[in-house]
Protein backbone atom coordinates (compact mmCIF):
# COMPACT_ATOMS: atom_id res chain seq x y z
CA UNK A 1 0.00 0.00 0.00
CA UNK A 2 1.08 3.73 -0.72
CA UNK A 3 1.13 6.72 1.31
CA UNK A 4 0.76 9.97 0.78
CA UNK A 5 1.16 13.16 2.92
CA UNK A 6 -0.08 16.58 2.12
CA UNK A 7 1.14 18.19 4.33
CA UNK A 8 1.03 22.39 5.25
CA UNK A 9 4.44 23.87 5.49
CA UNK A 10 3.27 27.61 6.84
CA UNK A 11 3.29 30.40 4.15
CA UNK A 12 7.24 31.28 4.05
CA UNK A 13 8.66 30.96 7.30
CA UNK A 14 10.14 27.76 7.76
CA UNK A 15 9.84 28.08 11.42
CA UNK A 16 6.20 28.10 10.88
CA UNK A 17 6.32 23.96 10.16
CA UNK A 18 4.63 21.85 12.97
CA UNK A 19 6.14 19.08 14.70
CA UNK A 20 3.65 16.86 12.89
CA UNK A 21 4.87 18.74 9.65
CA UNK A 22 8.52 18.02 10.47
CA UNK A 23 7.87 13.62 11.94
CA UNK A 24 5.94 13.17 8.56
CA UNK A 25 8.96 14.93 6.41
CA UNK A 26 11.14 12.07 7.72
CA UNK A 27 8.89 9.48 6.55
CA UNK A 28 8.87 10.02 2.62
CA UNK A 29 10.78 8.56 0.32
CA UNK A 30 9.29 10.77 -2.37
CA UNK A 31 8.83 14.22 -2.50
CA UNK A 32 6.56 15.58 -5.46
CA UNK A 33 7.08 19.38 -6.43
CA UNK A 34 4.44 20.75 -9.03
CA UNK A 35 6.04 23.73 -10.70
CA UNK A 36 3.63 26.46 -12.52
CA UNK A 37 5.23 27.58 -15.95
CA UNK A 38 6.42 30.50 -14.08
CA UNK A 39 9.62 29.99 -12.30
CA UNK A 40 9.41 31.10 -8.98
CA UNK A 41 12.96 30.51 -8.14
CA UNK A 42 12.54 31.78 -4.67
CA UNK A 43 9.68 29.96 -3.83
CA UNK A 44 12.14 26.71 -4.80
CA UNK A 45 15.08 27.71 -2.93
CA UNK A 46 12.58 28.12 0.07
CA UNK A 47 10.97 24.49 -0.35
CA UNK A 48 14.48 22.77 -1.09
CA UNK A 49 15.71 24.96 2.40
CA UNK A 50 12.95 23.61 4.21
CA UNK A 51 13.90 20.04 3.03
CA UNK A 52 17.58 20.43 3.82
CA UNK A 53 16.72 21.87 7.34
CA UNK A 54 14.40 19.43 8.79
CA UNK A 55 15.05 16.12 6.60
CA UNK A 56 17.40 14.05 8.90
CA UNK A 57 17.09 11.09 6.49
CA UNK A 58 19.07 10.60 3.82
CA UNK A 59 18.20 8.70 0.32
CA UNK A 60 15.00 10.72 -0.62
CA UNK A 61 13.81 11.43 -4.02
CA UNK A 62 12.28 14.47 -5.45
CA UNK A 63 10.25 14.21 -8.35
CA UNK A 64 9.16 17.64 -10.12
CA UNK A 65 6.46 17.40 -12.77
CA UNK A 66 4.67 20.40 -14.19
CA UNK A 67 1.18 21.70 -13.22
CA UNK A 68 -0.65 22.50 -16.18
CA UNK A 69 -1.39 26.01 -16.85
CA UNK A 70 -5.20 26.89 -17.07
CA UNK A 71 -6.42 28.88 -19.94
CA UNK A 72 -7.46 32.26 -18.60
CA UNK A 73 -9.87 33.17 -21.66
CA UNK A 74 -11.78 29.66 -22.98
CA UNK A 75 -14.45 29.95 -24.31
CA UNK A 76 -16.69 27.88 -22.26
CA UNK A 77 -15.49 28.49 -18.78
CA UNK A 78 -16.98 25.88 -17.03
CA UNK A 79 -16.28 23.31 -19.67
CA UNK A 80 -12.35 24.85 -19.38
CA UNK A 81 -11.97 24.31 -15.85
CA UNK A 82 -13.35 20.99 -15.50
CA UNK A 83 -11.04 20.16 -18.31
CA UNK A 84 -8.17 21.85 -16.45
CA UNK A 85 -8.99 19.48 -13.79
CA UNK A 86 -9.02 16.26 -15.20
CA UNK A 87 -5.31 17.26 -16.81
CA UNK A 88 -4.53 17.99 -13.50
CA UNK A 89 -5.54 14.86 -12.16
CA UNK A 90 -3.69 12.77 -14.47
CA UNK A 91 -0.39 14.22 -13.15
CA UNK A 92 -1.23 13.34 -9.30
CA UNK A 93 -1.79 10.20 -10.75
CA UNK A 94 0.73 9.48 -12.84
CA UNK A 95 2.87 11.00 -9.71
CA UNK A 96 1.60 8.50 -7.23
CA UNK A 97 1.14 5.40 -9.70
CA UNK A 98 4.42 5.67 -11.43
CA UNK A 99 6.96 7.44 -9.03
CA UNK A 100 6.27 5.30 -5.88
CA UNK A 101 6.70 1.54 -5.21
CA UNK A 102 4.29 -0.31 -3.42
CA UNK A 103 4.82 0.41 0.12
CA UNK A 104 6.47 3.79 -0.07
CA UNK A 105 5.25 7.30 0.96
CA UNK A 106 4.95 10.26 -1.02
CA UNK A 107 4.63 13.86 0.11
CA UNK A 108 2.99 17.13 -1.80
CA UNK A 109 3.98 20.19 -0.01
CA UNK A 110 1.67 22.96 0.37
CA UNK A 111 2.08 26.24 0.95
CA UNK A 112 0.38 27.47 3.99
CA UNK A 113 -2.58 24.97 5.43
CA UNK A 114 -3.91 22.18 2.76
CA UNK A 115 -7.58 23.04 3.64
CA UNK A 116 -7.48 26.89 2.58
CA UNK A 117 -7.72 27.67 -1.22
CA UNK A 118 -5.69 25.10 -2.31
CA UNK A 119 -6.11 22.06 -4.04
CA UNK A 120 -4.30 19.57 -3.31
CA UNK A 121 -6.83 17.55 -1.38
CA UNK A 122 -9.47 17.58 -3.84
CA UNK A 123 -6.71 16.40 -6.54
CA UNK A 124 -5.75 13.10 -4.43
CA UNK A 125 -9.06 12.07 -3.93
CA UNK A 126 -10.28 12.15 -7.49
CA UNK A 127 -7.00 10.02 -7.96
CA UNK A 128 -8.21 7.76 -5.43
CA UNK A 129 -12.13 8.05 -7.32
CA UNK A 130 -10.23 7.05 -10.24
CA UNK A 131 -9.66 3.45 -8.52
CA UNK A 132 -6.50 3.28 -10.73
CA UNK A 133 -3.64 2.81 -7.68
CA UNK A 134 -4.49 2.38 -4.21
CA UNK A 135 -3.53 4.52 -1.60
CA UNK A 136 -3.56 5.99 1.93
CA UNK A 137 -3.01 9.28 2.52
CA UNK A 138 -3.33 11.89 5.52
CA UNK A 139 -3.46 15.62 5.74
CA UNK A 140 -0.94 17.90 8.02
CA UNK A 141 -2.35 21.32 8.96
CA UNK A 142 -0.38 24.21 8.68
CA UNK A 143 0.13 27.71 9.72
CA UNK A 144 -2.11 29.84 7.05
CA UNK A 145 -0.91 32.89 5.10
CA UNK A 146 -3.49 34.28 6.67
CA UNK A 147 -2.54 33.35 10.31
CA UNK A 148 1.33 34.47 9.42
CA UNK A 149 -0.57 38.01 8.47
CA UNK A 150 -2.32 38.83 11.31
CA UNK A 151 -0.02 37.39 13.77
CA UNK A 152 2.95 39.95 12.34
CA UNK A 153 0.55 42.69 12.45
CA UNK A 154 -0.35 41.34 15.85
CA UNK A 155 -4.30 41.98 15.36
CA UNK A 156 -6.82 39.02 15.14
CA UNK A 157 -8.56 37.94 12.18
CA UNK A 158 -12.56 38.31 13.83
CA UNK A 159 -13.69 40.93 15.95
CA UNK A 160 -15.20 40.04 19.60
CA UNK A 161 -18.01 37.49 18.35
CA UNK A 162 -18.37 39.10 15.14
CA UNK A 163 -17.95 36.46 11.72
CA UNK A 164 -15.03 36.75 9.48
CA UNK A 165 -15.12 36.00 5.82
CA UNK A 166 -12.21 34.13 3.81
CA UNK A 167 -13.14 34.96 0.09
CA UNK A 168 -11.34 35.52 -2.89
CA UNK A 169 -10.36 38.79 -4.89
CA UNK A 170 -12.61 37.94 -7.94
CA UNK A 171 -15.61 37.49 -5.14
CA UNK A 172 -14.72 40.57 -3.30
CA UNK A 173 -15.06 42.61 -6.46
CA UNK A 174 -18.79 42.07 -6.48
CA UNK A 175 -19.13 43.58 -3.16
CA UNK A 176 -18.61 43.42 0.66
CA UNK A 177 -20.12 39.98 1.72
CA UNK A 178 -22.88 40.34 4.06
CA UNK A 179 -22.50 39.13 7.58
CA UNK A 180 -19.07 39.69 8.04
CA UNK A 181 -17.08 42.52 9.60
CA UNK A 182 -13.99 41.33 8.68
CA UNK A 183 -13.03 39.83 5.24
CA UNK A 184 -9.55 37.87 4.85
CA UNK A 185 -8.62 38.32 0.91
CA UNK A 186 -6.64 35.54 -0.61
CA UNK A 187 -6.18 35.18 -4.90
CA UNK A 188 -5.94 38.69 -5.44
CA UNK A 189 -3.96 39.74 -8.16
CA UNK A 190 -6.05 43.32 -8.98
CA UNK A 191 -5.89 45.28 -5.76
CA UNK A 192 -9.55 44.78 -5.08
CA UNK A 193 -9.16 46.88 -2.34
CA UNK A 194 -9.11 49.43 -4.19
CA UNK A 195 -12.81 49.57 -4.68
CA UNK A 196 -13.27 49.95 -0.63
CA UNK A 197 -11.48 53.00 0.37
CA UNK A 198 -12.88 55.80 2.54
CA UNK A 199 -15.69 53.58 3.87
CA UNK A 200 -14.26 53.69 7.65
CA UNK A 201 -12.44 50.13 6.86
CA UNK A 202 -8.63 49.40 8.00
CA UNK A 203 -6.38 47.35 6.29
CA UNK A 204 -3.76 44.94 7.47
CA UNK A 205 -1.84 44.14 4.60
CA UNK A 206 1.32 41.88 3.76
CA UNK A 207 3.94 40.44 1.11
CA UNK A 208 6.38 37.44 1.51
CA UNK A 209 5.25 37.25 4.90
CA UNK A 210 7.85 35.16 7.24
CA UNK A 211 10.19 36.17 4.73
CA UNK A 212 13.53 37.88 4.66
CA UNK A 213 11.49 40.16 2.15
CA UNK A 214 8.55 40.72 4.05
CA UNK A 215 6.55 43.50 3.75
CA UNK A 216 3.64 45.35 6.14
CA UNK A 217 1.42 48.15 5.65
CA UNK A 218 -2.07 48.81 7.46
CA UNK A 219 -4.12 51.68 8.42
CA UNK A 220 -7.37 53.10 7.70
CA UNK A 221 -8.00 52.28 4.17
CA UNK A 222 -8.11 55.93 2.18
CA UNK A 223 -6.52 56.36 -1.35
CA UNK A 224 -3.80 57.11 0.10
CA UNK A 225 -2.83 54.00 1.44
CA UNK A 226 -4.23 52.36 -1.10
CA UNK A 227 -1.80 53.72 -3.23
CA UNK A 228 0.77 53.17 -0.88
CA UNK A 229 0.03 49.80 -1.15
CA UNK A 230 -0.26 49.41 -4.96
CA UNK A 231 2.61 51.17 -5.66
CA UNK A 232 4.52 48.82 -2.85
CA UNK A 233 3.38 45.69 -4.56
CA UNK A 234 3.80 46.56 -8.15
CA UNK A 235 7.55 47.80 -7.53
CA UNK A 236 8.17 44.20 -5.24
CA UNK A 237 6.69 42.34 -7.60
CA UNK A 238 9.00 43.45 -10.60
CA UNK A 239 12.00 43.63 -8.45
CA UNK A 240 11.31 39.80 -7.01
CA UNK A 241 9.10 38.69 -10.39
CA UNK A 242 6.56 37.58 -7.97
CA UNK A 243 4.72 38.19 -5.31
CA UNK A 244 2.49 35.95 -3.00
CA UNK A 245 0.48 38.55 -0.53
CA UNK A 246 -3.02 38.72 0.83
CA UNK A 247 -4.65 41.06 3.00
CA UNK A 248 -7.65 41.67 6.02
CA UNK A 249 -10.38 44.51 5.48
CA UNK A 250 -12.18 45.02 8.90
CA UNK A 251 -15.14 47.24 9.23
CA UNK A 252 -14.39 48.32 12.81
CA UNK A 253 -17.73 47.25 15.19
CA UNK A 254 -18.34 48.84 18.96
CA UNK A 255 -17.84 45.78 21.44
CA UNK B 1 11.92 46.28 29.23
CA UNK B 2 10.05 42.92 29.60
CA UNK B 3 8.89 40.79 26.63
CA UNK B 4 5.68 38.94 25.81
CA UNK B 5 4.68 36.20 23.69
CA UNK B 6 0.86 35.27 22.55
CA UNK B 7 2.00 31.61 21.76
CA UNK B 8 -0.48 29.36 19.89
CA UNK B 9 -0.21 25.54 20.67
CA UNK B 10 -2.92 24.03 18.47
CA UNK B 11 -6.05 22.66 19.11
CA UNK B 12 -5.04 19.65 20.99
CA UNK B 13 -2.56 17.84 19.60
CA UNK B 14 1.28 19.16 20.98
CA UNK B 15 2.35 17.81 17.68
CA UNK B 16 0.84 21.22 16.26
CA UNK B 17 3.23 23.41 17.71
CA UNK B 18 5.79 25.26 15.22
CA UNK B 19 8.94 25.07 15.34
CA UNK B 20 8.99 28.59 16.50
CA UNK B 21 6.52 28.46 19.45
CA UNK B 22 8.83 25.43 20.79
CA UNK B 23 12.01 28.31 20.15
CA UNK B 24 9.80 30.61 21.57
CA UNK B 25 8.71 28.41 24.72
CA UNK B 26 12.55 28.19 25.24
CA UNK B 27 12.83 31.74 26.02
CA UNK B 28 10.67 32.12 28.87
CA UNK B 29 11.20 32.55 31.89
CA UNK B 30 7.09 32.86 33.42
CA UNK B 31 4.31 31.27 31.87
CA UNK B 32 1.11 32.66 32.64
CA UNK B 33 -1.55 30.25 32.98
CA UNK B 34 -5.40 31.94 33.30
CA UNK B 35 -7.92 29.43 34.48
CA UNK B 36 -11.47 29.48 34.57
CA UNK B 37 -13.61 28.74 37.52
CA UNK B 38 -14.24 25.36 35.87
CA UNK B 39 -11.44 23.27 36.10
CA UNK B 40 -11.05 21.41 33.34
CA UNK B 41 -7.91 19.33 34.37
CA UNK B 42 -7.48 17.55 30.76
CA UNK B 43 -6.26 20.20 29.37
CA UNK B 44 -4.48 21.64 32.31
CA UNK B 45 -2.56 18.42 31.82
CA UNK B 46 -2.04 18.88 28.10
CA UNK B 47 -0.43 22.20 28.54
CA UNK B 48 2.13 20.75 31.16
CA UNK B 49 2.54 17.69 29.02
CA UNK B 50 3.65 20.78 26.14
CA UNK B 51 5.79 22.15 28.42
CA UNK B 52 7.61 18.87 30.03
CA UNK B 53 7.97 18.19 26.28
CA UNK B 54 9.27 21.15 24.37
CA UNK B 55 10.83 23.12 27.13
CA UNK B 56 14.46 22.25 27.52
CA UNK B 57 15.69 24.73 29.89
CA UNK B 58 14.85 24.93 33.52
CA UNK B 59 13.96 27.30 35.82
CA UNK B 60 10.84 28.77 34.28
CA UNK B 61 7.84 29.75 36.63
CA UNK B 62 4.73 29.03 36.00
CA UNK B 63 1.98 31.46 37.75
CA UNK B 64 -1.77 30.76 38.12
CA UNK B 65 -4.45 33.68 37.60
CA UNK B 66 -8.21 33.41 37.89
CA UNK B 67 -9.96 34.42 34.88
CA UNK B 68 -12.73 36.30 35.27
CA UNK B 69 -16.03 34.99 34.67
CA UNK B 70 -18.50 36.85 32.69
CA UNK B 71 -21.88 37.68 34.14
CA UNK B 72 -24.37 35.70 31.56
CA UNK B 73 -27.60 37.39 32.57
CA UNK B 74 -26.63 41.10 33.25
CA UNK B 75 -29.06 43.92 32.93
CA UNK B 76 -27.28 46.09 30.95
CA UNK B 77 -25.36 43.85 28.48
CA UNK B 78 -22.91 46.00 26.90
CA UNK B 79 -21.79 47.47 30.11
CA UNK B 80 -21.17 44.38 31.68
CA UNK B 81 -19.12 43.13 28.65
CA UNK B 82 -17.09 46.25 29.24
CA UNK B 83 -16.50 45.80 32.82
CA UNK B 84 -15.68 41.96 32.09
CA UNK B 85 -13.06 43.81 29.73
CA UNK B 86 -11.64 46.14 32.17
CA UNK B 87 -11.21 43.47 35.07
CA UNK B 88 -9.52 40.77 32.90
CA UNK B 89 -7.19 43.79 31.55
CA UNK B 90 -6.44 44.34 35.51
CA UNK B 91 -5.43 40.49 35.85
CA UNK B 92 -2.88 40.59 32.35
CA UNK B 93 -1.75 43.92 33.63
CA UNK B 94 -0.98 42.42 37.21
CA UNK B 95 0.58 39.49 35.59
CA UNK B 96 2.93 41.86 33.54
CA UNK B 97 4.02 43.90 35.68
CA UNK B 98 3.90 42.15 39.20
CA UNK B 99 5.14 39.07 38.40
CA UNK B 100 7.84 39.66 35.74
CA UNK B 101 10.91 42.18 36.31
CA UNK B 102 12.67 44.00 33.82
CA UNK B 103 14.35 42.20 30.99
CA UNK B 104 12.34 38.55 31.72
CA UNK B 105 9.93 37.15 29.19
CA UNK B 106 6.60 35.76 30.28
CA UNK B 107 4.35 33.99 27.84
CA UNK B 108 0.50 33.46 27.28
CA UNK B 109 0.37 29.54 25.63
CA UNK B 110 -3.14 30.23 23.83
CA UNK B 111 -5.32 27.03 22.55
CA UNK B 112 -5.38 26.78 18.20
CA UNK B 113 -4.27 29.96 16.69
CA UNK B 114 -4.63 33.20 19.10
CA UNK B 115 -6.09 35.27 15.90
CA UNK B 116 -9.40 33.16 15.71
CA UNK B 117 -11.72 33.88 18.86
CA UNK B 118 -9.36 34.56 21.34
CA UNK B 119 -8.93 37.24 23.24
CA UNK B 120 -5.35 37.22 24.25
CA UNK B 121 -4.30 39.63 21.89
CA UNK B 122 -6.88 42.41 22.70
CA UNK B 123 -6.04 41.75 26.30
CA UNK B 124 -2.50 42.18 26.21
CA UNK B 125 -3.23 45.61 23.79
CA UNK B 126 -5.30 46.97 26.21
CA UNK B 127 -2.42 46.24 28.98
CA UNK B 128 -0.01 48.44 26.53
CA UNK B 129 -2.99 51.48 26.18
CA UNK B 130 -3.00 51.96 30.01
CA UNK B 131 0.76 52.25 30.01
CA UNK B 132 1.56 51.48 33.53
CA UNK B 133 4.18 48.86 32.23
CA UNK B 134 6.85 48.74 29.20
CA UNK B 135 7.11 45.83 27.30
CA UNK B 136 7.15 44.13 23.50
CA UNK B 137 5.46 41.84 22.22
CA UNK B 138 5.52 39.36 19.70
CA UNK B 139 2.31 37.04 18.02
CA UNK B 140 3.33 33.50 17.20
CA UNK B 141 0.45 31.97 15.30
CA UNK B 142 -0.79 28.63 15.53
CA UNK B 143 -2.78 25.81 13.79
CA UNK B 144 -6.23 26.54 14.51
CA UNK B 145 -8.66 24.30 15.39
CA UNK B 146 -10.93 24.50 12.49
CA UNK B 147 -7.45 23.84 10.43
CA UNK B 148 -7.00 20.16 12.54
CA UNK B 149 -10.80 19.35 12.55
CA UNK B 150 -10.89 19.54 8.57
CA UNK B 151 -7.59 18.19 8.20
CA UNK B 152 -8.71 15.16 10.09
CA UNK B 153 -11.54 14.96 8.28
CA UNK B 154 -9.29 15.19 4.84
CA UNK B 155 -11.46 18.15 3.18
CA UNK B 156 -11.05 21.64 3.08
CA UNK B 157 -12.63 24.89 4.45
CA UNK B 158 -13.65 26.30 1.27
CA UNK B 159 -14.72 25.15 -1.91
CA UNK B 160 -13.16 26.13 -5.28
CA UNK B 161 -13.19 29.83 -5.66
CA UNK B 162 -15.88 30.32 -3.13
CA UNK B 163 -16.29 31.65 0.61
CA UNK B 164 -16.05 30.34 3.63
CA UNK B 165 -17.18 32.42 7.04
CA UNK B 166 -16.03 31.97 10.47
CA UNK B 167 -18.90 32.51 13.06
CA UNK B 168 -20.20 31.93 16.40
CA UNK B 169 -23.12 29.60 17.62
CA UNK B 170 -24.88 32.44 18.59
CA UNK B 171 -24.63 33.92 14.98
CA UNK B 172 -25.47 31.14 13.13
CA UNK B 173 -28.33 30.82 15.08
CA UNK B 174 -29.88 34.33 13.38
CA UNK B 175 -29.53 32.31 10.20
CA UNK B 176 -27.10 30.86 7.26
CA UNK B 177 -24.54 33.88 6.63
CA UNK B 178 -24.84 35.01 3.18
CA UNK B 179 -22.44 35.28 0.34
CA UNK B 180 -20.39 32.07 2.05
CA UNK B 181 -21.20 28.57 1.21
CA UNK B 182 -19.02 26.78 3.90
CA UNK B 183 -19.68 27.89 7.51
CA UNK B 184 -17.03 26.94 10.40
CA UNK B 185 -18.80 27.82 13.37
CA UNK B 186 -16.92 27.51 16.91
CA UNK B 187 -18.39 28.62 20.59
CA UNK B 188 -21.38 27.25 19.91
CA UNK B 189 -22.54 25.62 23.00
CA UNK B 190 -26.01 24.61 21.91
CA UNK B 191 -25.70 22.51 18.58
CA UNK B 192 -26.93 24.99 16.22
CA UNK B 193 -26.56 23.00 13.51
CA UNK B 194 -29.65 21.13 14.36
CA UNK B 195 -31.47 24.14 12.72
CA UNK B 196 -29.90 23.22 9.59
CA UNK B 197 -31.02 19.85 8.77
CA UNK B 198 -32.89 18.82 5.30
CA UNK B 199 -31.40 21.51 3.26
CA UNK B 200 -28.40 19.80 1.30
CA UNK B 201 -26.02 20.68 3.40
CA UNK B 202 -23.17 18.39 4.60
CA UNK B 203 -21.21 18.75 8.63
CA UNK B 204 -17.87 17.44 9.71
CA UNK B 205 -17.94 17.74 12.98
CA UNK B 206 -15.10 17.21 15.93
CA UNK B 207 -14.71 17.30 19.20
CA UNK B 208 -10.94 16.92 21.14
CA UNK B 209 -9.72 16.87 18.16
CA UNK B 210 -6.10 15.49 18.10
CA UNK B 211 -6.19 13.82 21.64
CA UNK B 212 -6.77 10.96 22.09
CA UNK B 213 -10.48 11.36 23.14
CA UNK B 214 -10.97 12.60 19.53
CA UNK B 215 -14.36 12.23 17.80
CA UNK B 216 -15.12 12.28 14.38
CA UNK B 217 -18.85 12.36 12.93
CA UNK B 218 -19.55 13.91 9.22
CA UNK B 219 -22.23 13.69 6.41
CA UNK B 220 -25.56 14.71 4.96
CA UNK B 221 -26.99 16.77 7.68
CA UNK B 222 -30.12 15.21 8.18
CA UNK B 223 -32.04 15.13 11.56
CA UNK B 224 -30.53 11.22 11.83
CA UNK B 225 -26.94 12.40 11.82
CA UNK B 226 -27.76 15.81 13.81
CA UNK B 227 -29.54 13.23 16.73
CA UNK B 228 -25.89 11.53 16.87
CA UNK B 229 -23.90 13.97 16.76
CA UNK B 230 -26.17 15.77 19.66
CA UNK B 231 -26.06 12.43 21.53
CA UNK B 232 -22.30 11.42 20.91
CA UNK B 233 -21.92 15.42 22.03
CA UNK B 234 -23.78 15.62 25.46
CA UNK B 235 -22.29 11.51 26.33
CA UNK B 236 -18.82 12.71 25.54
CA UNK B 237 -19.60 16.11 27.29
CA UNK B 238 -20.62 14.22 30.54
CA UNK B 239 -18.04 11.58 30.54
CA UNK B 240 -15.04 14.35 30.40
CA UNK B 241 -16.55 16.87 32.38
CA UNK B 242 -16.03 19.15 29.46
CA UNK B 243 -15.94 19.45 25.59
CA UNK B 244 -14.01 21.66 22.90
CA UNK B 245 -15.76 20.76 19.09
CA UNK B 246 -16.35 22.60 16.61
CA UNK B 247 -17.53 22.23 12.89
CA UNK B 248 -17.86 23.28 9.33
CA UNK B 249 -21.15 23.68 7.33
CA UNK B 250 -20.94 22.79 3.70
CA UNK B 251 -23.60 23.71 1.04
CA UNK B 252 -22.26 21.67 -1.22
CA UNK B 253 -21.51 23.71 -5.10
CA UNK B 254 -21.54 22.80 -8.65
CA UNK B 255 -17.41 23.34 -9.92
Amino acid sequence: MRKIYAIGIGAGDPEHLTVQAVDRLNRVDVFFVLDKGTAKADLVRLRQEILERFVTRSGYRVVTAQDPERDRTPPDYRAAVADWHQLRTDVYERLIRDELRDGETGAFLVWGDPSLYDSTIALVEAVLARGTVAFDYEVVPGVSSVAALVARHRTTMNQIGRAVQFTTGRRLSQGWPADADDVCVLLDAHTTFDRFTDQGLWIFWGAYVGTPAEILLSGPLDGSLAEQIRETRAEARKRHGWIMDTYLLRRPQEE
